[in-house]
């Protein structure tokens, strides 16, 4: 029977790209591209299919290699340019008749306050959630939590993690240099007496200021500081319980294509991931 | 065998109120309030459970009403504070020993421009995307279409449905007010000799510039209304098909509790919903 | 500027078609259809889109209702053939050029037990998971407690809410005869001295057993009988913990069609819904 | 300000483990586990938290690690099993307090034919739904296209891929033996004439048979036979499109542990994934 239409391709290849100025220094403004594309080639692939013959199939994992060592060096300024790009060389492989380049780009906006956009901060607008609750028992007074869920935050420097214990299964390498992404979930307890319930506001910048200024030993580290800041925002605030997973990115080895990676392309993951949890109290 | 602890209430209700000023009048500012809340009760239910003795088993669809009956004047400045009052209200239930409010805000921006926020028209951020396509043929050239996806809109004025055939299976009444809400994907084509992909942020603001401003007859007008302006804001862009779902948002009828509802407490549903998709070209 | 293409419908309408024998009699085998369904219409809808001209314009809402007051008499026994039937339909109201009929059919199968396979009881095989939560302290012993989720019931007989109180929130009336739906989530803890972990299978046969068979006055009180039939199966569980939430499934009104609605069409709703548990000790 | 409460780990580990017989050979019955497990650890953690000490603080990635590692020779018979023997080891490592180990098991049960169950092909019970389209033009006839998505398969053996095009981004090595997973999406389109739809249940039996038999070269070989296999066992349809996302399931590096890994302990990914897909016409 015949093969009247066929389509091959890489799909949901995620791709974080730190834009770092050449020479970059101390303080210098990283900017950030967050995408997840999808290659997709039709063409005279017949013999793959009808006939279990490899020898024009190219690999999907090798289009998700192709896409992470062009990266490598493009700008990527406008993601319409980069898909060209892919496009262009895709086209020009054997038996490759069309190429379809897909991709979703996740926005991201610079952490922003009183001192103005922060250099190597970020906040991705989307999904944050603001929690209330409140429990009544019949006798006795009520008590009052309140809290903001799915804040996503990223940071291109001041993340280091190094120092943790090496054992039989340790392989993880130390490092003083990494992204560092989470979504924070927080929720605050009220003292009794409470009747002013507007301490999100302030809350939630202490939250997002000292991400962004913290100078992180690891994540444990920077949720302290966070639940912290937090209670000092506001005197209404008992206590706060924090949960922060570490959304991994990780750097992705170019070496075998004979390329560097200087912190600049990452693999963002979503599982497994390491999850962080602690309550601070004043 | 005992039953050591219990715990009933209606989970997922969905609660959106507009702030109306009293006496209001055209042009003057709408609030927004956008929740999901949970009840849950702990008590001494257990002939219910092990008798099916019900003459003390609050009934769930009990439990939403009163949230609406009660959302219907309290302000809901704070969430908090409207938890506190359905917590006071379900204590005072027979059986009932602990009270659990737990509710999840939806935040809504309001729609900006230069002349400022917009009295009724509202953005969620959260969750949106912008999306590329390139598809390049052996032969010939690359097509570019550019996009963006989940841009949800609501505006709580200047929206009508009316005039619309009636049938035999027709029971929509005819209402020239109403809450319109939506998640717009839109993707345009570029001309073929296109090499500056700047164009999206000039049509985003078209699209929520006319969404706000648009004297909506029905969605498809204001989809129509929308498409044009986004071509009119770029001439790169040859042609534009946009998707809107309608995201209804049903008044409640509050008349059984002895309660009018003036265009004030709505239940936004997920299912079913409207679609409507059409392509404006230049 | 033209509008090039257009397409207008309803997508997501839920439609849950019990088939009862005509004159059916107690312990007669019922039928059991599950369908999401999208209807869309494309056609000469100018004057809609450009001039906010409706009285051409089919509301989504219209639409809905149709395809709840066709299948009230028909068996769909092949949802293909609803589907022409729809579309035969829609095909013949003004404008139309073109009509799209989309179904997704959930599957159902028949709880089945040494007795054969049950009349009235379903289950939907999907998504069901096995859980196991190990805590362990460095001073003292370990719990073990085992689980599943996601098994998802259905029953359409046998099965009544009714002699709730009634104040001034109330608007449900009380019914003998109504569709249950829920999914399932348990949990059982294992007594200290427990080394074989093998009572899973027991467990859950117990709970579809109970589900299929109790004569329901509540969920709480088949939850309660559900409980107590899985401590009763396995001597291992001390105490086991059951959430069930209340996949509400609605009568359709088809009165203003002229039709009855003899607890045949339903629409399955998913939020809100009623969440009830509880925990049932040895 | 005090850390009253901390917790870390690692979440969502995703293990997949087939159990093959020791000096298995040819045509031996293989098992199958499907895990998702979290880790987490409460203790004396302070000085991680406050002073971003780490001398103490055990890599979320080492317990990843411990889990794959001790895998290898455990049976799993018993989840609960595998999760106290997790947890004996973390409660002995410093500082340790409590450990809590999380599982939830994806089902797998063999695919099964007249020929009774086979011995390495696997299909997961859940999500799978039946899909029908109608189009339905003012002038001509009706097509009708059905079929079913999310069937989830997996085989152990007689899945090979290897021979396909090296070039300068290509790493992955050539397998003559591989775990193949995917989630089938079929549809059909039925000849013009065609009023019987019953040909789902001899399309989807021909589409499993056909997964578990083939010998297969690559996801397009393996995706052709099966839509060949399905053309002839309808005469109804006329031709078969499917896509076959390819859930790649790789095999875990344990050597860094002194431990081999003979195509016995995997890692289930979810992106990104190759994506098959083709039309089989008659």
């Amino acid at each position: 029977m015949p093969l009247s239409w066929n389509r091959h391709g890489k799909s949901g290849i995620r791709l974080v790209k730190v834009r770092r100025p050449e020479g970059g220094e101390e303080g210098e403004t990283h900017g950030l591209v967050d995408l997840t594309i999808d290659v997709q080639l039709e063409g005279a692939f017949e013999p793959v299919y009808v006939d279990g013959e490899n020898t024009g199939c190219l690999a999907t994992d090798t289009m998700k290699n192709t896409v992470y060592a062009l990266a490598r060096h493009d700008p990527i300024d406008h993601v319409e340019s980069f898909g060209l790009r892919l496009a262009e060389h895709f086209v020009g492989r054997p038996l490759v008749e069309r190429v379809r380049i897909a991709a979703t780009e996740q926005r991201w906006e610079r952490v922003s306050s009183g001192r103005g956009p922060h250099p190597h901060a970020f906040v991705q607008p989307g999904g944050e959630q603001w929690t209330a609750l409140v429990v009544r028992d019949r006798t006795g007074s009520s008590t009052v939590t309140s809290g903001l869920t799915n804040l996503v935050l990223l940071k291109t420097a001041h993340s280091a993690f190094s120092g943790f214990p090496r054992d039989e299964f340790t392989t993880l390498p130390y490092t003083e240099d990494r992204v560092l992404a989470t979504s924070v979930t927080a929720s605050w307890t009220y003292r009794a007496e409470t009747t002013d319930f507007s301490a999100r506001d302030r809350i939630r910048e202490a939250l997002l200021e000292t991400f962004a200024a913290h100078d992180s030993r690891s994540v444990q580290h920077t949720l302290y500081a966070m639940g912290e800041a937090a209670l000092s925002a506001s005197a209404d605030a008992a206590e706060i319980t924090l949960a922060m997973p570490n959304r991994h990115h990780l750097l992705v080895d170019l070496a075998p294509f004979g390329l560097d990676n200087p912190n600049v392309v990452f693999v963002a993951t979503d599982r497994p991931f390491g999850l962080i949890e602690a309550t601070v109290r004043r």
